[in-house]
């Protein structure tokens, strides 16, 4: 690698340590430090222990020269980050005029209530630091200098941090370090398992050059291939993984969905919008799932227009007008039923094409003929709709997030393929 | 603290470094063990580099007498993990019968597709460690034991180290280990500030033991509480945090939700359970999101009969028989929408209760008088409703999910307010 900067990311809180809470700010901090060429080498987290904490700090500045530290500085007795910070920098701590404002204004305009001491502590920050201004909550962000590397505390509050880290961090940071450049390409699959797309892509993968690393993502079917070129030279970088990537992606035509980072409800939104046309849902199983992954993104009222979720049978009968019969007769979870579903919510809510799913999510729920897992998806038109069955042996949790994978992955394949 | 096993978590994989995966991994494992009574120190994400794993493993044998990891050990080039492992504890590849049998079974009865020798070596493990049986997939477990210092390697794949640790390492550690013992006890608050609440219960606090701690879990308006007892007299340990637990509780009545660790979502699927009601959703803005939650739990289906997710005018009126007029007077989102929404989805699902949403999530979509994070929300019967405003000032997906909570918040409030 011939990038200068390491970067070391600490998250503090015994929430982290007992699992209580999922540290998703890592993930974003490092996909952000990325876009700016900058690697993170290590995450580590702590509890709140005065020990670890100070024991982390001495470890990340052997390794790194950025140390991004988050968590423990809430207003509550838990959190003993920032006296730590005071005395592992040997500095004071002093009231900073700017953030009390700065605090009394959020009490005063946004949350409406009367501000209380352990609030106004906040304003306290070392002697010194730098402060660097958290404009959506009262906890100050903190740049420390120490023998040429830089920390950085911020609070754990995802929302928070990401707002110092945008609006202060990010910006300093080209201006701090000397910056390599990284590129990535990514592309998605489905349909081949990972050892045998490594088989299909070994010749390949044998003549990259030492600067661009292959990883593989697999994940629910789907596995996707990300190339990473690291260097000075941003122009030869470019090329080389631009060469490197279309070969690639000409090896892989029969199973590519996309070559964009982009998830798979993306590229079904790319194909209804080129195509003019809408879309509706009618979930059982997976309860709402899928309408919540369509839309999750900005934009998708475009395309979609609702979704029944029938969680019981009368709902079904109901609401998308499968009829009794079917449903004594081959059961909720049967091809007939998605059929029927998707037929009917098509009516109901006039779109141009539907989903349907249908299945057994466990832990309950299942029997010798339809065990856990048992799935039906439809996909299609008035005119048109293909089929097709799951067998998932997971949990109820993973099972839903498969089966919304694969449903949008029926109707993305029905799309490509139907004639216009 | 009295627990004499430490436990270090070692991630490995350049993806959780560059961002592109949220660890879900090290949060499973931290509950799980600390059910056991076993407290995880620190946990340490690296990259598919060499000399960043052994460092791990250096380090982490310093501090703790169990280390878990996680990752690197797929059939792809870039997982060095296995080859390293056997270095690290001076053994050898060699072929496990056991684990080749397991893995060409995999592949005949399961996966239906020819094994490849990229498979087949997954069969190869360092002659020095105990193989771990992985029920779910091809990459076995391996512990390996130095200077009194227990190592589990596992596969990164949620599905697959849970597996494992469920089959095999949970129920072999207490046999290994000197185990103490830990008791949390978990209550959630609503419509109080964490630093009111502080400021509330702060002599309470002051009087605690030394050997139980409080930690403050704020999320989105709510506040859960945690006390967590650690010692090796589990007699004393549970009466003192009964006790505890029940002068908190009893000083909070007004603001609480649960003495349970418990979602919002599981608080109001047992109050109807209780009264034997059924409930339906009609959802704009939160498009699904409120379904899934409460589907996401097995037995949903006893109260919980559907939705109608209407992202668009003319499915708030088809489907949810919102006045045109209605919807041009005041708006898609207004109190009048909703409640024709509540009253819709009531007639259309027939259930007893229900909730409507609607609001602007953004980024987009946001006016004047309607600023981007505006939501209406109501929860009623046929005879009775409640509607609340939100002035939310988040990203999208966090304005899905407070919208989500807080409606469930408000239907809770409306079921334990009414009179039956």
């Amino acid at each position: 690698m011939s990038n200068n900067t390491k970067v070391t990311i600490i998250t503090i809180g015994d929430e982290l340590l007992i699992g209580q809470v999922i540290d998703t700010n890592s993930a974003w901090m490092a996909q952000e430090l990325n876009k700016l060429g900058m690697l993170v080498i290590k995450r580590i987290a702590v509890g709140d222990d005065w020990n670890s904490i100070w024991k982390a700090l001495d470890n990340a500045a052997t390794e790194s020269n950025l140390i991004l530290i988050t968590g423990g500085l809430g207003p509550t007795a838990d959190d003993i980050t920032k006296p730590l910070l005071c005395k592992y920098f040997a500095g004071k701590l002093v009231v900073n005029e700017k953030v009390l404002i700065h605090i009394t204004d959020i009490f005063e305009r946004i949350l409406k209530r009367p501000m209380i001491e352990r609030n106004a502590k906040q304003a306290e920050v070392p002697d010194v630091c730098t402060v660097l201004h958290n404009s959506r909550g009262t906890a100050p962000g903190m740049l420390f200098e120490k023998e040429g590397k830089l920390f950085i505390s911020m609070p754990g509050v995802p929302h928070e941090m990401k707002g110092i880290m945008t609006d202060v961090v990010l910006p300093m940071l080209p201006q701090k370090f000397a910056m390599a450049h990284v590129i990535h390409k990514t592309l998605l699959t489905e349909g081949i398992g990972e050892s045998f797309l490594a088989e299909r892509i070994k010749k390949w993968e044998e003549q990259l050059p030492a600067f661009i690393k292959l990883a593989y993502l697999p994940n629910y079917g789907l596995v996707r291939l990300r190339l990473t070129a690291t260097g000075n030279d941003k122009q030869l970088l470019q090329k080389t993984i631009d060469t490197a990537f279309e070969k690639l992606s000409s090896q892989l035509t029969d199973v590519l969905v996309t070559t964009l980072d982009e998830p798979m409800e993306s590229v079904v939104a790319k194909i209804l919008k080129t195509k003019n046309k809408t879309l509706s849902t009618a979930e059982s199983c997976t309860g709402g799932f899928i309408a919540h992954t369509i839309t999750q993104h900005e934009g998708s009222s475009n395309y979609y227009k609702g979704s029944i979720i029938s969680y019981a049978n009368e709902t079904k009968m109901q609401m998308l007008f499968v009829k009794e019969n079917t449903l004594q007769q081959y059961g909720a979870v049967s091809e007939q039923t998605v059929i029927e579903m998707v037929q009917g919510v098509l009516q109901q809510i006039n779109t141009d094409y539907a989903i349907a799913v249908s299945g057994i999510m466990g832990p309950g729920g299942g029997s010798i003929e339809k065990p856990i897992g048992t799935v039906w998806i439809c996909a299609g038109n008035k005119k048109n709709y293909v089929t097709h069955q799951l067998k998932l042996r997971f949990h109820r949790k993973k099972n839903i997030e498969i089966t919304c994978l694969q449903a949008l992955n029926v109707l993305r394949k029905f799309l490509i393929t139907e004639a216009d």
